[in-house]
């Protein structure tokens, strides 16, 4: 039974899809040659989407249409074709902000639900270059960047008061994706669920362990309702390493369909719990000819420049008022005294920030080992034993660092924490 | 020059009035006779709109209708009309949680901006009544329910996260009026403003004094973030004693045209801050043959029953899961031990909204002494070192409850100071 679809829609194919780029002239342009000369690759593999890739003479473009199901589970999980619209409303409204981040946008098609947009060369998914090995050098301080302006410069810190209410307007009605982060991060991992998976049966006892465990499923609760009600700014919501192609010297931020107003330390925390995922995971694939120590080093030093670059960009911002914001008017605090008070309540808020980002990085990263999506950094570690152990460290990392989150002030404190985690039972590989 | 307005919009006049209910049958029965007959006064005391009482042979009905302006200020202060749209949508949806608190609406006019409703009779503003020292025995559970129903149906707590997101998209669009209250409560009276008004020279010296209290200034803007940001519960937005209606037993809740999506702390905050602006307000009515001692004790035995009966019916509702919510999943919470968990989490949480209501009902009463919009409660105390002696009183505690709450950790612990607030400086009386 095929689903209903609005008027206008098709899927796209390798066939449909030169015709249709062939009426967008400066799709056409950019491809040169005439439609018979273009190369088209279908290339999703993610969970939701068709995803081309086309070449002509000229140079190439990507394009992303959104089908009414999840692609991963198939039509038996209808999944709204909006998305597409959030995606491209999210680049759209982050574009003054993070655009050297972002894919440019050439084309969106309200009808089709399709975005076409810039072929990323020679970049790859940052998490393939991970499960490799491969270091990149200016991602910590790009990703610091991205974060600290796509998340100040749509927060009340530094958007007017009304303009964000509109944010939460437009984005408030992407209901459908969230309920997807609400179950799968927030729900599903803490209870018996068909749809979750894992290591079995090396992560049996610690899963029963983790769905008896009432102080984290009171923290990870808290961390739902978070989630649900504090609009603080507009978020990726889904910024894991394979959400991110990079080359050595640039890096993009692609897939915004879950973009919604909600914590700041969301984002924040799904960027360090994919790189905590990482450094756990590199152990699946160190070997005598091919240690991993220096590169786990490496993934450490840039969880702490990812955190300390975010937010001391965030904090500048903030304390030079860029934007237009109704928070904390200037003229209330322009004297020494409430200035030097305003600069301690930066500070605490920057504290209760960081708290955020370790509990969702903590969330993020136990979804990716007990739920229903796994990242390939961990699934492709062949033997279950040792798959077993990398993410029986990280699960245990997580717990700690959600439920005790105050024992690690500093980001310092968690790298710190994730070498012990490992140490503990090096033996055992 | 007349402001611009929407095709088919414009302002209802006791001519007009009867033509216009005319063509609404229902509304037409319940008057009964003809249109001739129909008495019409415009009663609307206000700051905002026009409102109209209609009385024929067999009944009446109450008109209120949008002006495209501030009415208390004239047409250079324009406001939406919209207005109109956001009290109709709180009082529609609302209505099954706490239908027996509001006005029953007959009718609204979507090009009129007018809603044709009940009319309460022989109800008063409740405001008037207090001035007057009339007792209200039915009030704090009415309040106290109408407060917990109202905004645990609307929060996460008791709706689902599709329909929650629902109500943020509707009400994120009333961004004009709740400008007013970001500017009016959260900012003006912290900072020279020419909108502020305070009994002069009385106030001069304590009005000097909070705006350059850092500490107080940096809670106030604290308080603003949250109202901003912290999108809890479907919130009234305006709930002072001006806003009800009450006879010995009944009370009804009316102009919601603030509502928006926003903290739970706000409408117990306004409720609060507003008993105990009239609290202090007594003393300029007392006299050798009227004292008021009684009936203040009447007031703070109000104020803990409208808390307590609060917090009880909404960690009822909360315990029972009614309504439909995605917080605190029951599947999570079912074994003994998880519900003990929860359990101590739900006092968690009522602390919090505890805490936010000191500090929003502080707020309150700060903006109604030192900014734009009065009381009438404190503004008709005749003799000017009177009203300023128990404005300062007022102002007092306020600062005290939103600087440093943490020290009044019970409901009683407030209405105490209040009471040594008063008792300090009775002699001055």
């Amino acid at each position: 039974m095929a689903l209903e679809t609005p008027p206008g829609y098709r899927p796209l194919s390798d066939r449909s899809l030169p015709a249709f780029l062939a009426g967008l002239p400066k799709v056409a342009a950019r491809l040169g040659g005439r439609p018979g000369d273009w190369k088209v690759t279908e290339v999703g593999d993610g969970n939701l989407n068709l995803v081309f890739i086309v070449e002509g003479p000229a140079g190439g473009v990507c394009v992303k249409q959104a089908l009414p199901y999840v692609r991963l589970v198939g039509e038996g999980w209808p999944m709204t074709l909006a998305r597409a619209f959030f995606e491209r409303e999210y680049f759209r409204l982050q574009q003054p902000h993070v655009g050297r981040f972002t894919p440019e946008i050439y084309h969106y098609d309200p009808a089709l639900y399709a975005i076409v947009m810039e072929l990323l060369r020679p970049h790859i998914i940052m998490r393939h270059g991970m499960i490799r090995g491969v270091r990149y050098p200016a991602f910590a301080d790009d990703m610091a960047q991205y974060l600290a302006h796509s998340l100040y410069f749509t927060s009340d810190f530094g958007l007017a008061a009304a303009r964000k209410k509109q944010l939460m307007v437009t984005f408030g009605a992407n209901t459908e994706l969230c309920r997807i982060t609400e179950d799968l991060v927030f729900t599903d991992p803490y209870r018996l669920s068909e749809r979750n998976r894992w290591t079995a049966p090396q992560l049996d006892a610690i899963a029963a362990e983790f769905r008896d465990d009432v102080p984290l499923k009171l923290a990870i609760s808290r961390l739902k309702v978070k989630f649900l009600g504090a609009a603080e700014a507009l978020i990726h919501g889904d910024l894991h390493t394979g959400s991110v192609m990079v080359t050595d010297t640039d890096m993009r931020v692609i897939d915004a369909e879950f973009a919604v107003v909600g914590p700041i330390g969301f984002d924040v925390g799904a960027v360090i719990g994919n790189l905590l995922l990482s450094y756990f995971s590199q152990d699946g694939y160190a070997g005598p000819g091919d240690s991993r120590a220096d590169y786990q080093e490496w993934i450490l030093d840039t969880i702490e420049r990812v955190w300390t670059g975010f937010a001391e960009t965030f904090l500048g911002l903030w304390r030079r008022r860029e934007g237009d914001s109704d928070a904390y008017p200037a003229d209330l605090f322009a004297d020494a005294p409430a200035g030097a008070g305003l600069e301690a309540e930066h500070h605490t808020v920057m504290r209760r920030l960081y708290g955020d980002t370790l509990g969702f990085a903590s969330a993020k990263m136990i979804r990716r080992i007990l739920g229903l999506a796994h990242v390939i950094d961990l699934d492709r570690i062949a033997d279950p034993d040792r798959r077993g152990l990398c993410e029986t460290r990280a699960l245990r990392l997580a717990r700690e660092l959600m439920v005790h989150g105050e024992r690690y002030p500093a980001i310092a404190d968690v790298t710190a924490a994730a070498r012990e985690q490992r140490q503990r039972d090096a033996a055992r590989l």
